[in-house]
């Protein structure tokens, strides 16, 4: 019988879970689709990610895909994972796709967002979705540094293990940091971004907000590499994935 | 010395309180406030609020007062609370009130917010502030009964206990319910409210949005004044006390 191909969107808190990327004895984001779609088949089916989050990383729209024979709607497979999915992972579309469609290697650019909460007293419904930084920021000053790291660039000093790439070279054509009350906003869109990359390049902007180092600094980041002179990473509570794009 | 008298802004995830109001051996909101300021005070110092809310029962601005000596500012007595309160409480306001200000005594209104999460999947992020309900809900079934619900009643059949009440008239001067995405929000504003009064109106609402019962058949509860024959009460985690008002 012929196996179809399925994509998802899933959204998740990960506040509980070591990453989407499911390890021995781990509670991961993958490890627990792959448990519901496994149990609805049958058999052992395998779901792939668009990408890995880190532990603690929260995704409004993950993309995956996963291939199953069967005679079930996508309505029905849906409604399946999110009758049995824990309560901090939902599915929040189902289609199928072309047999060709991988969610990885199709992907053609990523959002993320990262939170900070900035203001006087203390973020009680969204705690663990932000950052909490009490020292008031300047948000003109992240912005210019924004600026210079916005664009077609080398980021081995913004990435962890940088060793491990082919490549460090990314494209982040949009950096945008804007306030919404007492709230910082910092939205990364790219084509691709390295392992940790978004924590240390958000860590590097509120060093920069603090007045710790001048918005110039990034661009001696970006030209000497080293990952060691560059501010520590943000914490992964703050951090959503948003969106994967695809053509 | 004389004692000054403060009043608060306190915004809380009641999710692991057993309410407001501090009972023996129990989590309270109340007495997580007063264990803070007692210690600041090196003195048992009590801390009034303007109503109780039920366990699990949330408050974006619930208002409270109480006496204290002290050379410190008030910003410095909000910093403290924030300070040692845990993650889940914070004092978002704190001024000098006038001596005779009492939160309860004083106030004349209360705003609160009822949040149903009624789309085809499921909540992530705000999965313990709302109460979802897969079956679709008419919006205007639900207002028709609302707009009935309105105004100065005898609301003896939506609270819990009435015997316990002097009068159960209450005058709920704003019942409004409007779709946001895939969320039903239903905001009351009143002189005060009743025993499980919100809650027992938006299980009603419910009850009337899913066709259960014909919203003209609230005209009846109010009329009969029989807690039993109105349906079931909505649970506490998706209620809100939002603001209360003073003149």
């Amino acid at each position: 019988m012929a196996s179809k191909n399925y994509k998802l969107i899933i959204s998740y808190d990960g506040t509980r879970y070591f990453g989407w990327e499911h390890q021995p004895g781990r509670e991961t984001v993958q490890g627990k689709l792959e448990s519901v779609i496994s149990r609805l088949a049958g058999e052992d089916i395998e779901v792939l990610g668009a990408g890995r989050t880190d532990a603690g990383v929260h995704a409004l729209g993950m993309c995956a895909h996963f291939a199953l024979d069967t005679e079930l709607s996508p309505e029905e497979i849906r409604d399946y994972f999110n009758r049995y999915l824990p309560d901090d992972i939902a599915v929040l579309k189902l289609t199928e796709a072309s047999p060709r469609f991988h969610s990885r290697y199709n992907a053609t650019g990523k959002t993320y967002r990262y939170t900070i909460y900035n203001g006087k007293t203390k973020p009680v419904f969204d705690r663990k979705y932000v950052w909490t930084i009490e020292e008031e920021l300047s948000l003109e000053r992240m912005q210019t540094a924004a600026a210079f790291l916005q664009g077609k660039h080398d980021f081995a000093a913004f990435c962890k293990a940088a060793g491990k790439n082919k490549s460090t070279v990314r494209n982040v054509d949009r950096i945008d940091i804007r306030r919404k009350g007492e709230y910082l906003i910092l939205t990364f869109h790219g084509d691709g971004f390295l392992r940790n990359m978004v924590r240390i390049l958000t860590g590097t902007l509120v060093s920069v907000g603090k007045g710790e180092i001048e918005p110039e600094m990034v661009k001696h980041y970006l030209a000497e590499g080293d990952r060691k002179a560059v501010p520590a990473t943000a914490p992964a509570q703050g951090l959503c994935l948003v969106e994967v794009d695809y053509d």
